[in-house]
């Protein structure tokens, strides 16, 4: 066991603020990695902020993590020091339910999650990516192309794989007129793979101040989805929606305009339940789904499928120090569209 | 055009009661049938009450009819005088959208129900099965096999195709773990399709009551959804959940019944939104689709493997005189499991 600088929030009322955190030595099959860049989540700040309703604090959250490989145990074979590398969210699972097995540790039962989870090694709960270093079994490690930035190559690992893994699943392809909702973190990552799996896409906003930079991430048509007119104009005619909103929405005015047939997936989590009109998915066989980031397997797909086509997210790289302003900020939507902690920031504190 | 004896609502406030409806003479393509027996579909009520609030007054329900063939176009070339036939809800479509160019009509924009549409004949609007006859294109006609008793084929029409449909799109077979929710008019023939199919059939009811009934028609298990511990029993196991309740309910109890990748369909559409937990669909990649009724074909399919397999809905047969009395007892789940007018009656007045 070894002490880490990391930042943690001691309560739901809490700012984050510099702390020491345990971590375990490296055994056999570990990689030991000095964290460069963790992305902001939305996710990390409702944990952060308890309104889950299941945190346990101290929490470090933080789960979109590149950094460079330190040291790495005698049975590991597929990394070595000075490697890039990458952890997301899932750092263990029972790697025997049918799940995992599938390669969908997303969905194990018993899967370990880089933060708040029980930490069977040092007792506690796991403590996630705004942290000097981390350790973690080689199975749940991703290589990182060097030609992938790691400051905008940390939010894949989150925003990326919750995107790609959905447009996959459902299978958008060039012929399909895709939608997505909200052009945020998980948003802007949406768009970008709509677009080189070759669908034609359209970005639903509530600001039309967005529809520069929509067109630009790769959109082909920008909507105000608050203006019934321009809603209507598309009404029926898209194969797929991707829904990326994490705020309290009407769901049911983008199921209208789903094609026969047509799937609408949630990935962001509003905290209130959404409420969805029957008739919306019954004339016209719709379908409402949601998607859980994705498995392993997938995560290192869609990371070389960014290295191999050009993709990453849009950062603004911050100091540590600023990582409670940055929440303020995501709150607002003030942020083109990625927070990317630079934790050389932690290390000169 | 010709005056036939039917069964009229003046206004949502307002008993069925005798009256005349005109009915087209039948034109080359079309068959005039004597209908024995219509069934009584809670739509019906719905929309004899404005309870979906666009109802043309006076109307003329029932979507559930069964007959014979009276006398037939000069174009007609698969129904003569003397045969079995059927109507259900849908007697007309554009015939050249690509839902109808894919035997999908119940999905074609410009689909003519068979009560409440807008008629092109005679003006008005179209006049349902609590009649002595009706004139259909024979496009939308139905053939009935002779092995079927025509009180419990009409219920086929409706409640047959709603649950027969999704069961088949969603791929129900042997090995496959299916919930039937509720157990109505629809739920009693969701149980039969989805036995015959070969699944694993869970009956869920709020009525202790009506487990023996359900394991009499085919189920396996009965739940008593009010019961959170016998829930909880089947947890993530289900491969599929047919919803056919058309009350408020709680749909993300059974939403959590279901396996990674499951789906639940709803086929009843209950008044007020549903009330939908975006977790339980992303944690599972789960998803809550809708099914409308099912095209011309596969009805007919539907009716032929009925015919083969020896299934019919569960009737309660009734004269005209009492549709009123009926609909009451409906409201309050007081049939098993459908009634189904017998148009003697009407005749006999």
């Amino acid at each position: 066991m070894y002490s880490t600088k990391a930042y943690s929030a001691a309560s739901a009322t809490s700012p984050l603020a510099p702390t020491q955190i345990p971590r375990r030595d490296p055994t056999a099959h570990d990689v030991q990695i000095e964290i460069l860049f963790c992305g902001i989540c939305h996710s990390d700040l409702h944990a952060a902020r308890g309104e889950w309703g299941r945190t346990v604090y101290p929490i470090v959250p933080g789960h979109e993590i590149v950094g460079r490989v330190a040291e790495v145990g005698s049975a590991v074979t597929r990394y070595k020091p000075g490697d890039l590398a990458a952890v997301g969210c899932i750092v263990d699972s029972d790697r025997t339910c049918p799940s995992c097995m599938e390669g969908l540790e997303q969905f194990c039962p018993n899967q370990i999650i880089v933060f708040g989870s029980p930490d069977k090694h040092l007792g506690g709960v796991t403590y996630g990516g705004y942290s000097d270093s981390i350790v973690v079994d080689e199975r749940y490690v991703l290589r990182i192309p060097s030609n992938l930035d790691p400051a905008s190559a940390a939010p894949l690992l989150c925003a990326g794989i919750t995107t790609y893994s959905p447009l996959r699943h459902w299978g958008i392809e060039k012929g399909k007129k895709v939608g997505v909702v909200g052009l945020g973190g998980l948003g802007h990552m949406g768009v970008k793979f709509a677009r080189a799996f070759g669908a034609h896409v359209v970005v639903f906003t509530t600001s039309r101040g967005k529809t520069e930079d929509a067109l630009r991430l790769g959109a082909d048509e920008v909507v105000v989805s608050r203006d019934a007119s321009e809603m209507q104009k598309h009404a029926g005619s898209l194969d797929y929606i991707l829904d990326t909103v994490s705020a309290d929405h009407d769901v049911n005015a983008f199921l209208n305009l789903l094609r026969r047939d047509g799937n609408m997936t949630l990935v962001g989590a509003p905290a209130k339940p959404l409420s969805v009109a029957a008739f919306g998915l019954i004339m016209g066989r719709r379908s409402l789904s949601g998607s859980n980031i994705g498995g392993i397997a997938e995560t290192q797909e869609m990371i070389d499928f960014c290295a191999a086509n050009n993709i990453a997210a849009d950062v603004e790289s911050i100091p540590i120090q600023k990582v409670n302003e940055a929440y303020e900020r995501l709150l607002k939507s003030d942020v083109k569209y990625r927070f990317s902690i630079d934790m050389a920031s932690l290390r000169s504190e």
